[in-house]
C-alpha cells in the first residue's frame, strides 16, 4: 500500500498533542510534541490550536490530515462515534469523521462488548492506530497486543481486525496509590527503579489472594523494614502489572505478545513477560504514525 | 469473668476518639465521641487531650483506663509494639504498655505473618478488642470475622486466639476511586445506595477477570448509559466488596461469619454475604467496649 498525498498525522490525547509530517512513502519527515492535550483546549478552540502548532504543515498543497485520540471524544473537538469491533482498516476508514471533506478527519475510537454476563462495554481512542501501525511494522495480521499506560489495553487481533479488547486501570491505580493513599506516605517516589524488587512484586501477584490484600503489603514490608522506602514503588509497580498479567490467556508457546508504549513502560512489561516466560517484542509510540499512514493509504488509495 | 474496678474504655483511632465509662459488670454507663483522631494531636499532647475530654472520668477513684487503636502506633501517644499471633487475652494482657502503672495502659495491636512465599507481615490496631468483644457477645471462641472499613480485616480465631488475619484496602480504594480517579468524574456521589445495582457489582466481581479491568466498567457502563450517574457508586462498591469476598475460604456450610462495624457497612457486607449464601451475623462498633471490659477482667482479676 502506498499513498500519494502528503500526510499530516496527529495524535491528540488527553495530556499531549503530537504530530508528524510524512512523505508519500510513509517516512517521518518531521515530528513535534506539545503539552496541549484536549484538557487544555477550550470548547470551540480546537481548529485554532491545530493551526497554531501545525499551520505551516496544513498549507502543504493537497495534504491530508488524520487526527486520532481523545480529540474525537465528547470532551474533544467533535465526537466521532466509536467504531464497533470487529474492526480493521476498512471499518475505521468508513467511520472517519470529516471536519473538512477530503482534507481533515477525526479517526474514531473502537468499542467492543465483553464476553461476561453483563456484556460490559469497553472503549479505546488513539490506541487503534498504534495497533495497526505496530502490526504493519511486525508484518503480522494476527496478534495479542498490550498498550501499557494510565489505562492499559490488551487486544486480540485476527486477520487484520481487532476482535476484542480489555482495559485495565493499572497506571491510574499506581498513580493514585503513590499520590493519595496511605501507601504513598511511606514510599520514596524518587527511588530508582529496582528490577529485582519489581519481580518480587510480580511473583507475589501471581500467588493466591486479591490485589486489594497484596497492596497492603507495600505498607507492612516498609513498616517491618523488609523493603526500603526507595524500593517500595518498584514493588507496587510489580504487584499491579503482575495483577494485570495474571489474567491474560498467554502462554510460552504462543506467538510473541506485541508491547506498544513509552520506553519506561515497555521495559517494565518486557521484564515481567520474560520473567513469566511469555515471549514478547516492543514498539514505541511512533507506531501511531505508521498506523495513520496505513489508514490513509487504505481509505484514500489515490 | 467480672471486674471490680470502674473501667474507662478508650478507642483512639486515626480519625476519631471514642470513649465509654463502664460499670463493674461491664454495662456502658456513658459514651462520648470526638473528631480528635491521632492525626489531629500534636506530639506530646496526647495526655492533655485525654484529660480535656475524659478528665472527669479519670478522677473516678480506682479507675482503670485501657486505650486501644492507633494511639499505640508510632504516630500516636507512644508505640506499643505489636503482639504477634497467635494471640488471645493473655498475650494481649502481657503486652499492655503501661503509661501510668496500674492505671492507664495502651493495648497493643496484633501482627502476623502470611502463609505466602514472602511471609508478608500484616498488622491491626484497635480491631483486636472489637474481635474479642464480638466473640464474647456471640458466646463463641472460634470464628471467621470481618471488620469492614478503610482497611478491611478478615480474621481467623480458634480457641479464643487470633491465629491469622488479612487486610484488604477495600474502603481506601473505594474512596480514592470516588475522589481522585477518572471514575469519579462521571459518578454522582450523592446517589442513594441501590441494593440491586450493588449486587450486580458483586456478581460481576465473581466472574473471571481482574478487578483492575472490572473497575473500568464503572466508566463504560455510564458512558453507554447502562447505569445512571447516581447508580455508579453502588456498582463500584459491589465490585470492590465482591473482590474482597471472592478470596475468602467461606462456605454455606460453615458457622456464621461475624461482621463488625458501622451500620452502613455491616448492611452492605451482610447483603453481599447473604447473596453469596454465606451465613453471617453482625455487631456494631460498641464491640470495642465489650472487648476492653473482657481484657480488663482477664488481665486484672481483682
Amino acid at each position: 500500500m502506498t499513498h500519494t498525498r502528503p500526510l499530516l498525522a496527529i495524535d491528540w490525547g488527553t495530556s499531549s498533542l503530537r504530530g508528524a509530517r510524512l512523505s508519500d512513502t510513509g517516512q517521518v519527515l518531521e515530528s513535534r510534541e506539545y503539552p496541549r492535550g484536549i484538557l487544555t483546549v477550550p470548547a470551540g478552540q480546537f481548529e485554532a490550536v491545530l493551526h497554531e502548532f501545525f499551520g505551516d504543515w496544513l498549507q502543504v498543497p493537497n495534504a491530508l490530515c488524520l487526527i486520532s485520540g481523545m480529540a474525537g471524544s465528547r470532551q474533544g473537538w467533535q465526537e466521532a462515534p466509536y467504531c464497533p469491533c470487529p474492526a480493521g482498516f476498512s471499518e475505521l476508514g468508513q467511520h472517519l469523521l470529516w471536519l473538512q471533506p477530503g482534507r481533515i478527519a477525526l479517526v474514531p475510537g473502537l468499542s467492543c462488548l465483553g464476553a461476561d454476563a453483563l456484556n460490559t462495554p469497553d472503549v479505546m481512542r488513539g490506541e487503534e492506530v498504534q495497533i495497526f501501525g505496530a502490526l504493519q511494522k511486525a508484518g503480522r495480521d494476527s496478534a495479542t497486543l498490550v498498550l501499557p499506560g494510565t489505562h492499559s489495553k490488551w487486544v486480540q487481533v485476527q486477520g487484520g481486525r481487532v476482535m476484542q479488547f480489555q482495559t485495565f486501570m493499572t497506571g491510574e491505580v499506581f498513580a493514585l496509590m503513590c499520590q493519595h493513599s496511605i501507601l504513598g506516605k511511606t514510599m520514596d517516589l524518587k527511588g530508582a527503579f529496582d528490577p529485582a524488587v519489581f519481580l518480587q512484586g510480580i511473583d507475589q501477584s501471581q500467588q493466591h489472594g486479591s490485589a486489594l490484600h497484596h497492596l497492603f503489603a507495600v505498607r507492612t514490608l516498609g513498616l517491618f523494614e523488609r523493603l526500603s522506602a526507595a524500593q517500595l514503588p518498584s514493588y507496587l509497580s510489580g504487584l499491579l502489572i503482575g495483577e494485570e498479567l495474571r489474567h491474560q490467556a498467554t502462554s510460552a508457546h504462543a506467538e510473541p505478545v506485541i508491547v506498544i508504549g513509552s520506553e519506561a513502560l515497555t521495559m517494565r512489561y518486557t521484564l515481567a513477560l520474560q520473567h513469566l516466560r511469555i515471549p514478547c517484542q516492543s514498539h514505541g509510540a511512533e507506531a501511531s504514525w505508521a498506523g495513520l499512514y496505513a489508514l490513509a493509504s487504505s481509505c484514500d488509495p489515490s
